[in-house]
């Protein structure tokens, strides 16, 4: 039995932030076709440095000199999932992390074999929807593609399981997003209902999760600091949006100029938990 | 000897698109590499749900288990053929409509070839500029790639052709969009130069025709209402853009908030037809 | 030993964006997953024509009808590397300038070669950041992918041996941008540090180049055009913008309006020269 999701507090994200902006890691991305642009301009947006290669001898190269490495199986192809596998090795023979961000997985077959295949090979952290986390677990789940149809919550005991039987961090994000690893489970309210109407923005979350796991100190903490940072500003571009067009260059700005002012003002929803 | 072009109704459109709203489809867009973020964006945006998905096993899957499939050919390559082919058999085999975009037909010969032979596979529709279904239509036309040099006027014998030809609808789109399928042609005008100075609109129109070719009731309209709702949302976005740059979260911001009084007022410009 | 950097005039970017928006010459793109999209919007706001066409049969055709090919090998591929051969055989073949974009050369041992490979093949121009050019020239050089690590004048020495070794024009591009070819070298300047905080500004910049050195007149002077053009944008955006998100929209617009009044303005910064 695993214990209650606690409250990540604003200060903690802060605190990473800081790191993450002083470090300026250099985050590898494969990911899909589509999330290509809003990637990169999200971690420029926070400070750090993304590249995205994907010959598999150059990806192979360039893991391990990455800070961290992003598995996006969105648009999946033979070819990049050959790629990928030399990417996830050669970033283990490195020591450094990887995550994955299971796109779509229980509702397609072969990239779920695929994933199934790539979480045995020691990633740092999972990022997925419910739908995604519920399928990757064993649990059922009614995704259609990229939407979720279940709750974060319902997949709760599902991404604390697979948390436990992988050794890997586990975020399942939504309304409230749960980050779980071991017996430990925090939980980050905030966000806004327009992210869902702007593509990229789960995928980029992930590319930051990998960025945050590149930093120093408890894993735990940094992982839940990516979707906090990512909440909070879609707590502030929300405000100024009036649609999901203008949410975007709103969303990219509050990124840039996040502070721990922002990050550890109380937040509204926190009663939710 | 076709009838002449008639107007398309406002009213019409604005029962389309809450009919979308609420259906929110899922459109498997298989499109060329530039534009497959604005084509979320813009699905999104409508209230409709995209998904890219390209391996041939997967595409074939998803087309069965999806609202409607676009294929875009922009960025035509030999395994994308492969896997567009699939998804269309798929989708054929499981009565799901599919929508052609023959980006830059005629002015590059594979893709015309390609394309020659998957219009025998009962696309629902067509959409395309006057070069491009003058080119399909087999009548002469001076495109250069994605640019039209021919008016949509100019194009109207080649796409009523080409529609009874096929059995499908045929929208060629430009200043005024005609929507052929028999013997009909309706007329949908409105929209603004900038969306041609942003990369994709076209593109993206094509994917919002998949979306409301998913819809029950009558094709013809339904396409004509897909035209009408990007139309209006660039005559809004025209008005508050100082260019290409700030039309585009306008536009998507437009589409966000469109409803039955903006679509049913009365469009200036439809005494040009 | 050549000569010193001359500051580039207004006046000539002024009037080679004039031939530019009458000549709208078509550029076939053939860059990377990341920037696909603004690069096209980069080129139809200065009023351009962009195409992106990546089969190797149909890159080679579509490059002897465009006015100038791009060549960026960002996301390099080895089927994308065979189209990009054909793709510049057709383009020589048919008397069209080519313009290569060596991105990460230096980092990445494969695309390291391959480049060294089409350098032979004559381009009209290289537009690359301080670390690849030095990496290009077969200097030494601290790049860690997509960034650089040294400045534009430290790579200047380098810029001018690539030059007069390949016959080229070499920009090399940072706070300053340094154009060489044969003995003369100019200086651009002006920009702003958040251009490099949104993914894609020096691949379109690349991009545009190859759009004004496919224009008449002098060469060396239309690719520094491109340069200023771009730096222009830049300072006009930065002023407006409350981050990278806002930049964007921004600078599409500037390039949108940009005109003579504003090209022939004291740059406050050419005293840096």
């Amino acid at each position: 039995m695993t214990t209650r999701p606690s409250a990540f507090p604003g200060e903690k994200a802060a605190d990473a932030l800081n790191q993450l902006r002083q470090a300026s890691p250099l985050v590898h991305c494969m990911t899909n076709d589509v999330v290509q642009s809003i990637t990169a301009n999200v971690l420029l947006a926070l400070g750090a440095s993304p590249a995205m290669v994907i010959d598999s001898r150059e990806a192979a190269q360039f893991s391990a000199i990455s800070s961290a490495l992003l598995v996006n199986v969105g648009t999946l192809t033979d070819s990049r999932a050959q790629s990928m596998l030399a990417a996830i090795h050669a970033a283990n023979n490195a020591g450094k992390p990887w995550v994955l961000d299971p796109v779509a997985v229980g509702a397609l077959s072969w990239r779920s074999e695929f994933c199934q295949e790539i979480i045995r090979l020691r990633p740092a952290a999972i990022r997925g929807n419910a739908s995604e986390i519920m399928a990757l677990s064993g649990l059922a789940a009614s995704g259609r593609g990229v939407d979720s149809a279940d709750t974060s919550l319902a997949a709760l005991p599902a991404a604390q399981s697979l948390a436990l039987q992988i050794g890997a961090i586990v975020a399942v994000t939504g309304e409230i997003d749960y980050i779980c690893y071991g017996e430990n489970t925090c939980a980050v309210s905030g966000g806004d209902a327009l992210m869902t109407k702007v593509v990229g923005t789960g995928c980029a979350l992930s590319a930051v999760v990998a960025a945050f796991v590149s930093l120093p100190g408890d894993r735990l903490s940094n992982v839940a600091a990516a979707c906090r940072v990512m909440s909070c500003a879609g707590e502030i571009a929300s405000q100024e949006a009036k649609g999901p067009g203008s949410f975007q260059p709103a969303f990219l700005d509050a990124l840039y100029s996040l502070d721990a002012k922002r990050l550890t003002a109380k937040n509204f929803r926190v009663g939710e938990l």
